[in-house]
Order: structure tokens, then C-alpha cells, then sequence
């Protein structure tokens, strides 16, 4: 599996409209994609973190080619101001991936 | 709701006994409990990464009181080096969390 958590600063006052639009993105069912949960950031009002699982990097990378995906980063470019941390990361199982291998 | 994202650090070599305490743990059903993903680091050995999503912080915390954590934290303590980044969050939804809200 592949994995990725990582921090998006949206410009000043519109992390909830960047919010909306990652959240309409999380709901197009993607090929190979086990979660995508976007969190907000309790000591930074303008950060939002996002934790992906993927059966592999290749979905991931296909999945950026997908035309929903394609109109999200059109639609947020605008409202991003920045990204912070980035990790990768191997998903091993837990509760969330019941029933997932790979 | 309540999120955690956070690096733990395995004695040398122990990664996957570590591992494997963590993914019991995470099939007890913990009131409250949404996500409970462990995941390895393709660039560290020794470490594990812990995504979270709890209803709520009380739920999180009163986790922490239950036999099979008790169980878990005894277990796996000799194995454990140490912590790393620690993130708190705010889940919003997405896939994975579906149907949840709070």
C-alpha cells in the first residue's frame, strides 16, 4: 500500500472554502483508494492535513490524472497559499483497512 | 471530532513486533474509535506512523483506560525507543469517514 499525510495552508480566510472543495474531491470514488480523511488543525487556523491510503503509488499517481482531480486543483490553486510537512508512508492494516491487503 | 498523527520509534530490529502489538490493539472495538491506522516509514526501519480519528478527545482519553490498551502499553513498552512528530487534529470527514459526523 502507499500512504500520505501531509499539511496544505490555504490563503488567509479561505481554508473553509479550500475545505469544501477537498472534501467534494474525497467523494469521487477513485481507483485504489481506501481513505482519504482531510482534518482541520486546532493551533492553525489556516492548515489543513490531509491522510490518504492507496493500494499502490501508481493509483496515487493515476488518480492525478483523473478529471475530478484535475478541476479540484484548478478550483483550489487559488485558495492554497502553501504546503507544509509531507510524509510518506507504507499502510500496514488497522481499523480502517479491515479487509484490505496489499 | 479528534485526531491524532503521530511517529514511534522501534528499538532496533523490533519494528515488527511492535507492529503487530499495535494492529491487536486496534481490533478492539474502542467506543468512539473511527480510524486506527498503523503504517511503516519507507525511508525509516525503525519507525511506525499512527493515523487516528476519535468522536471525540474523551473518547481518545478514556481509551487509554481500557484492559486491551493496558495490555497493549505493557507489551509493547520494552519495545519502543521513543516518540517522534506529534500532530493533533480536527477530522472533518472524507472517505473513511463516511456517515460519521461530530
Amino acid at each position: 500500500m502507499y500512504g500520505l499525510f501531509g499539511k496544505m495552508i490555504a490563503q488567509p480566510g479561505k481554508r473553509d472554502e479550500l475545505l469544501a472543495h477537498l472534501m467534494n474531491a474525497g467523494g469521487a470514488d477513485m481507483e485504489g483508494n481506501y481513505l482519504y480523511v482531510v482534518n482541520t488543525d486546532p493551533n492553525d487556523p489556516d492548515a489543513i492535513w490531509i491522510y490518504e491510503a492507496w493500494r499502490s503509488a501508481e493509483d496515487h499517481q493515476a488518480s492525478l490524472k483523473h478529471e475530478a482531480v484535475i478541476a479540484l486543483i484548478a478550483a483550489a490553486r487559488p485558495l492554497i497559499a502553501g504546503f507544509g510537512e509531507r510524509f510518506e508512508l507504507t499502510p500496514v492494516g488497522g481499523k480502517g483497512l479491515d479487509g484490505v491487503s496489499g
